[in-house]
């Protein structure tokens, strides 16, 4: 069974969406196109800080010779432009725009002249450095941005139909299929940035050619394999072959064990996610495609293993992955999730949903759909402004502008979202995951329909069933479900109940409650349809304090404040200074407020009465054994942490302590 | 009125000071002269990382022309070597040694060859760069090496009556006077690392030689006056006149006005302490010593300023100072105070000790023996294991040895004390402070005597009074005063009652009760002493839940455990590990108990029965809206945070939750 045709008409997503098409998308074009006067940000210290515009557009002419020039940039600036690609590929989808078609169109034609022969496409390497084309892709960006190539490539003829759309991308599977594998004659490596392996399982899946799948697999086969002579070489070469990288061209030699690369151990006896986390997710997403499309069970295993690493030990409350930014935006260790200096790279967050997304396409388990949720509603979103044109690389959990102005292991921690970066990752990232939004809703099997978002749409399935899923998520938890059978059908409609209301929630169908036992975090409710039959289900919305695992030092003592999927936070602007003198009751009653003026969205703000410590120790004494520790009940303003940072600029704070 | 001599006959401080004597003094000159060997640890980051021995006497021994060879080390090594003479001059007042004072005499001889006919004496220069002398004071430490002689030479003579060991002092103070100052022939210049205005005030008050404090005022006042040019200038000359220092040599030119220097503004307008926090302290004890010595109300107002900056904002509970590692081991900003990346230099802490002393010299109140009484037992000792042979440069407030050991940002954090450092300055200045420790119990003035630290001692006092202080300090808050006059005597004794006990302490006066208002927390008992008088002082050692300042992050829902003066931790060798999962009641029972075995002092063990969380979560989720927290009664062992890494390795913690 597949879904045909699917329409998002939900509230929330709609709006978001619309901002991605309306905002987003342009904006990102006048950038990559340095046609905006903007300020970059110099998010990573290196030699590359000094990026003071984007010139991605411009590579790629000058790679197809239509102009002359250098390439200017982070290396792997390509993707930026086929990110843009792939965003507009799903945007045309839900919003129709011939103009916007017309140049995407314009720029595949760049792209093609662009593109080598043999299908190799690297701009980087083409201007610059073209007797070095393969020599270091343990630290080049070759497979990646061609992989982010092939995505667009293949989303974008989804879309519209362009065939040279697809060619390039196969031309460029062709020439990676011809360049890698076991064979003698070939290279026996993979890139040191996973991404190529999701890219070109996507493709086999689009052309139906195994041979895709195959040379993706040869590199997730052969990763972390000893001895690892191609990666160690290709590092070596680095400085042997005096690449003229000015990046890389002064760095030391890499270990290339480091956990960074994900490349110390053939990964099937990975026992917990390391690295950088968006290249761990990316691998895990490639991983987790290739297991299915090959039905390998042991790289399966791995997948899962490392899914619940993952999400039991290492991810924030928000959804956030990778806590360290000194470690290399990486993975650091099993409960280390430090608040105020959180990495949480929003393309990690992203890639969790990526990586989520294809766990859910081969196991039955709605823990997929609570992290993809988790994700959706939390620290994906919070990357962008609600004016699209600002963005976030670091999402922390909690901010002190003192701090972060003063304290360089705070400085990666931004009080405001910038209007571009020079290492431009993760708008477009975020920009294909919501145009995309409405991939994520449903999954289906043969006998089974699953409703896994509480995104609201109209779809149309193939065995003659059309859902209307409608209400207000993630503010209200009324959702209500219309199938329509076109005669009769039997088949499974399975929701998602989410965990958070798994020990409270109604379901009736056809006016009739229903219960059933959840299986793996679903109800399951077969039956034959005919005609039209009304399914409700009422999720439980009260305002939760969460607890964190004792484990997780900068938590104890504390609550994060949820409410269905969202998590909350308080900020400077609606509560004043010294968030951490601020504490709610175990107890604590909420008021429920539907908010249309604070933000360019609708919310819901939670409000609730706390205490604030005014004084612990004697005034003038910085501490003391005070029996008298000074507080007043003070209103708390608690405001969906997806939105923090679009007003005045100030303190945030997730997690409040609880007394 | 002075105290012509005293005998230390306290416990605790006669184990120290035997530590001291008996172990670090021949451990480090061992060191110094390159006969040990040990693991140097790489404390700093940077082009000294490579130092893999001391060679601090052989430089000496080069520069005096006895053997061949380049200088090797750290660029201000020579202080190493004077900060152990000077802990030698003062523990040769307590421990009588006639093999260590020739050893020391045959050190001043080759001192004195190696000092040039101006007075001049700084190895580095003289070996490696002798036309650049004086072209880079901003940097270079010739100053700060000058001065740790004057200090060592000036303690030596007074103890010794060495004539030569002063002599070299006087004429590096000469030199110094002979080359900065107003004149127009003169540098009208300061160093960059303060610490020689300290050390010409100490020899003004031996010599009775004002020049020597005029120098080291016209220092104080200079800096950070505008235009600066010779600051700026010398900074220049790190890179134009390309001296051969592999460090500043390839350092980018610094910013002459970075607070790191303390040169942004004029001493007298700074309003709180900025940048690394030894210098900061150094030039803070210089300036209340000069202002003393020349009666500067404007000064002295800016050290109180400073001091009140200091203790009320930026102090750890253990009286660390200077936060940040990255900062250059430097204050940050008030009220931050992170324990797990706390920077909290052991010389910080004894700079610290310096300044109380001069500030206690100059003003009669007990704040500034109360904070030096907080380093004196926590903070400064706990850089010493009690081996006497390892050390800590780091002293935080909580350590994950995992933490430690993954996290780049907690690198500094060490979980063991180190052997030696490449940058060896904590070691002798705790040497030179516990020996020295007889000169802080007592301040006299012209109608009182007051005493400060209850550190048991015999001290004659030159109006014929006699004291036999003695008691169980810091155990036992029972203090015993015999008074013995001569004849009869007409004279104050004040003693300072700590802010910890001034809500609950008795006095009694030949056996009966004495009450008084508190004099800026000293109670002065003024009479006509004849024969022998005993005071006795109960102070309050009920074991007290320190609160923090609300403005502090980190401190917040926490309590430090405190008794008497002295800071206690949980150790996992105690408590086993996630020592965040524990809390302490409000009302917490403690039992106080004696303990002579655990560790190579006796000291006194806490404990109580505390809540350990298993688990705040379902196990498996990392987050939850639990309302099923799971605890169990533990019992909790708190150990002297000074004594803690001196067993197996493993977390700490001083900061625990309460509930
Ligand atoms: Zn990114
Ligand atoms: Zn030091």
């Amino acid at each position: 069974m597949q879904f045909k045709d699917i329409k998002v008409t939900d509230p929330f997503w709609t709006k978001y969406r619309d901002i991605v098409k309306t905002k987003l998308i342009p904006y990102q074009w006048s950038v990559i196109n340095d046609d905006k006067d903007i300020a970059i940000e110099k998010e990573n210290a290196g030699a590359y800080d000094a990026v003071e515009k984007s010139h991605a557009v411009e590579n790629l002419k000058i790679a197809a010779g239509l102009v002359k020039g250098h390439f200017y940039g982070f290396w792997f600036q390509d993707s930026d432009v086929y990110k843009w690609l792939e965003a507009v590929a799903y945007a045309l989808r839900y919003a129709p725009d011939a103009e916007l078609e017309g140049i995407a169109d314009s720029l595949i034609d760049i792209i093609a002249q662009a593109q080598e022969p043999d299908g190799y496409l690297d701009t980087y390497i083409q201007i610059e450095a073209p007797t070095h084309k393969w020599t270091h892709v343990s630290l080049s960006h070759e497979l990646y941005v061609m992989g982010h190539y092939i995505e667009a490539g293949v989303a974008y003829y989804q879309t519209t139909g362009n065939q040279k759309a697809l060619a390039i991308a196969k031309e460029m599977g062709d020439c990676i299929d011809a360049n890698f594998g076991p064979e003698e004659n070939k290279m026996h490596g993979y890139p040191g940035h996973p991404e190529v392996e999701l890219a070109l399982a996507k493709l086999a899946d689009e052309t139906g050619d195994a041979k895709y799948t195959r040379v993706a697999k040869y590199m997730i086969d052969q990763r972390g394999t000893h001895p690892n002579n191609f990666f160690e070489e290709q590092l070596k070469n680095v400085q042997t072959k005096k690449i003229e990288d000015p990046y890389f061209g002064d760095a030391s030699q890499p270990d290339p064990d480091a956990p960074y690369f994900q490349n110390d151990v053939p990964v099937r006896d990975m026992q917990s996610a390391e690295g950088h986390a968006v290249r761990m997710t990316y691998l895990l997403t490639g991983m987790a495609h290739v297991a299915r499309q090959t039905g390998d069970e042991s790289l399966m295993a791995a997948c899962q293993r490392l899914w619940e690493d993952i999400t039991q030990r290492q991810m924030y409350v928000t959804g956030g992955i990778g806590s360290s930014a000194p470690n290399g935006e990486a993975f650091t260790f099993d409960y280390d999730l430090p608040n105020d200096t959180a990495y949480a790279e929003t393309c990690a967050s992203c890639a969790m949903a990526f990586f989520a997304k294809q766990m859910r396409d081969g196991r039955q388990d709605a823990d997929y759909g609570d992290v993809l949720e988790r994700e959706l509603y939390n620290g994906t979103i919070s990357g962008m402004s609600l004016d699209g044109e600002h963005f976030f690389y670091v999402n922390p959990l909690e901010v002190d502008p003192e701090a972060s102005a003063k304290d360089p292991m705070k400085s990666h921690v931004k009080v405001q979202r910038a209007a571009w970066f020079g290492c431009a990752c993760c708008p477009p990232n975020l920009a294909r995951l919501v145009a995309s939004v409405d991939q994520y809703i449903y999954t289906v099997t043969d006998d089974a329909i699953y409703a896994d978002q509480f995104i609201g749409n109209e779809t149309t399935f193939d065995n003659g069933v059309t859902i209307a899923q409608s209400g207000n998520f993630p503010w209200s938890g009324e959702v209500t479900f219309q199938v329509r059978a076109a005669g009769s059908v039997d088949t499974i409609l399975a929701i998602r109940i989410p965990a958070w209301s798994r020990h409270n929630y109604q379901v009736t169908v056809a006016g009739k409650p229903y219960a059933g036992v959840l299986d793996h975090g679903y109800l399951k409710i077969k039956q034959t349809w005919s005609g039209t039959t009304t399914i409700t289900v009422s999720l439980d919305m009260s305002v939760q304090e969460i607890h964190a695992d004792h484990r997780i030092k900068d938590d104890v003592g504390k609550v994060a404040i949820q409410r269905g999927p969202v998590v909350y936070a308080l900020e400077e602007a609606d509560n004043g200074k010294h968030l951490q003198a601020n504490s709610v009751a175990a107890d604590a009653q909420f008021t429920v407020t539907e908010d249309n003026s604070t933000f360019a969205v609708p919310t819901v703000q939670l409000t609730t009465t706390g205490t604030h410590t005014d004084a612990a120790t004697v005034p003038g004494t910085l501490y003391g054994a005070s029996a008298t520790v000074l507080t007043h009940a003070q209103p708390l303003v608690f405001i969906p942490y997806f939105a923090w940072a679009n007003r005045t600029p100030g303190e945030m704070m997730v997690w409040v302590y609880q007394h």
